[in-house]
């Protein structure tokens, strides 16, 4: 096996296409994952964005094979692992890792509330464990703000300085720069923070950040990756206000919903639009709202079936 | 098959031992279960209190059929078989009610914030129809403390409306008195209400509530289900004060830890102490102070290896 690298860059919490009866479809995802590494993006499959605590992990092993049998690149593939119960974490991180996965972006069990950081240590320590893999490389999952359990600054750290080769970065979702910036400020070598919105993406590079994985990547992958790749140029604050124009127009609507839509429209194909329950899709009203403001601003989406 | 009788009476979430590995335990399950029916108590495994959220779907499969083998009593479970996953929902579900539980206790899906109603009622209504049996009989769980997502009062009438002989009753862990008289005052016919703690036991028979679901239930099986016998009587506001005494004891310490060192105590087994990540034990000194002060309450517990 190849010991993964550490990942950096701009990747795309990948949008999960459903079929009519909401089973998951994975030739859209294949069709959808090769457009966005076209356009310079890595994959985090299986994140929030991706309804993929929608997905069971039978659905989200077999969505991975269809990746790895279609030839994505294992080496841009970090899938969301993090389940509430124990053993489903490992059994798809374990999986994950069999594949060849450069990485696992993991959430905290997610159901206790107000549990203490021993505890959530405890749960991540048993994980690696049992996973047992040196090829292992977690990518902790701070989203606050709809997991409500996060992970602390302590917590990352003493992580990180106990499996110093298998924790190695983190995607602060929480959108509060302050935190994001005590990630950064931990005394640890060569760990890879993750803006978890490119609303940060700028911020992030210029404090020693690793780039952003965020929802809209899977809609504008090129104009973010640009300012990825530009972050020291004279011209990055340009961009990095270009960025936030389009992801201002999306953020008028359901996030999730919004980028399906917007996937609809340009890829000609309305089956995107479908979401997995508890979402709705938009309604008429929302998604002509949404396309005008999207068509009306210099944002050019490719078409997604190159 | 027969056809399951609506649900009234104590039921306990019950709690789920582990091995020193972690594994959930079914030999104790059965003997802790057949202590709780002998108590008169219903049992709810799978709970929030059962750690059902850090049990994955083939785990509780597994403790089901232990169950069954065991000769429990089908007519007095109702497992809890909500999950994230609609797929997870489904076949859980689906395995409770060929076993023939007379009721399953159904989360909303908890991981996306901020939902609709009419999202949770799709989502709701695909379990419904995928189940496809005449014999699933459901009881809604509401507990926004934990789950953060909840159900209200418009949704329950929506669905108990439209699938009458399916949705046939909630269990409501607010913790707010009000919102379970929401619930009571649904227009609707024999639908089962039952107060999410044995704190609001007497508050609910008295309004027509079905009775409660408790964590204590675990540990004060008798007295519980006394009140509920007697809630007519003239020493009933005594009773219930009684149960408050000692669920005031128990709830100065987390919970589940709480009640699962409480067990190893009474029935001088160790063993029950351990909970799974996130949850973290006891340490010594809370373990001391709890058991001390509850042997100087009225508090007895039978041995539970009766």
């Amino acid at each position: 096996m190849v010991v993964p690298e550490r990942i950096s860059g701009v990747l795309s919490p990948v949008v999960t296409p459903f079929k009519d009866d909401l089973s998951p479809d994975p030739h859209r995802l294949v069709q959808h994952c090769r457009w966005l590494l076209s356009q310079n993006v890595g994959l985090a499959p299986f994140g929030t964005t991706s309804e993929g605590n929608s997905l069971s992990v039978e659905e989200k092993m077999s969505l991975l094979d269809g990746l790895i049998d279609a030839g994505i690149d294992t080496a841009r593939l970090m899938p969301g692992t993090g389940h509430c119960a124990l053993a489903d974490t490992v059994k798809l991180t374990n999986y994950a890792v069999k594949l060849g996965c450069a990485g696992t972006l993991m959430l905290p069990p997610f159901y206790y509330k107000d549990v203490s950081d021993d505890g959530l240590y405890a749960s991540f320590a048993e994980v690696i464990d049992r996973v047992g893999s040196s090829e292992l490389r977690i990518y902790l999952y701070h989203i606050p703000p709809i997991a409500q359990v996060g992970i602390s600054p302590p917590l990352v750290e003493r992580l990180a300085k106990t499996f110093p080769e298998t924790v190695v970065g983190i995607k602060d979702s929480s959108g509060d720069w302050n935190n994001t910036n005590a990630f950064l400020q931990l005394d640890l070598d060569d760990f890879r923070v993750f803006a978890g919105s490119e609303s940060f993406l700028l911020q992030n590079m210029r404090a020693g950040g690793a780039g952003c994985i965020s929802a809209t990547a899977n809609v504008n992958p090129a104009a973010i990756n640009q300012l990825y790749a530009d972050w020291q140029s004279n011209v990055a604050d340009d961009m990095q206000q270009g960025l936030d124009k389009v992801r201002e127009i999306i953020e008028k609507f359901p996030m999730i919903p919004a980028l399906k839509a917007t996937i609809a429209e340009f890829s000609d194909d309305p089956q995107w639009a479908i979401v997995r329950p508890p979402l709705v899709a938009l309604s008429d009203d929302q998604r002509s709202e949404l396309l005008k403001d999207l068509h009306q601003t210099a944002f050019e989406l490719p078409s997604l079936t190159d």
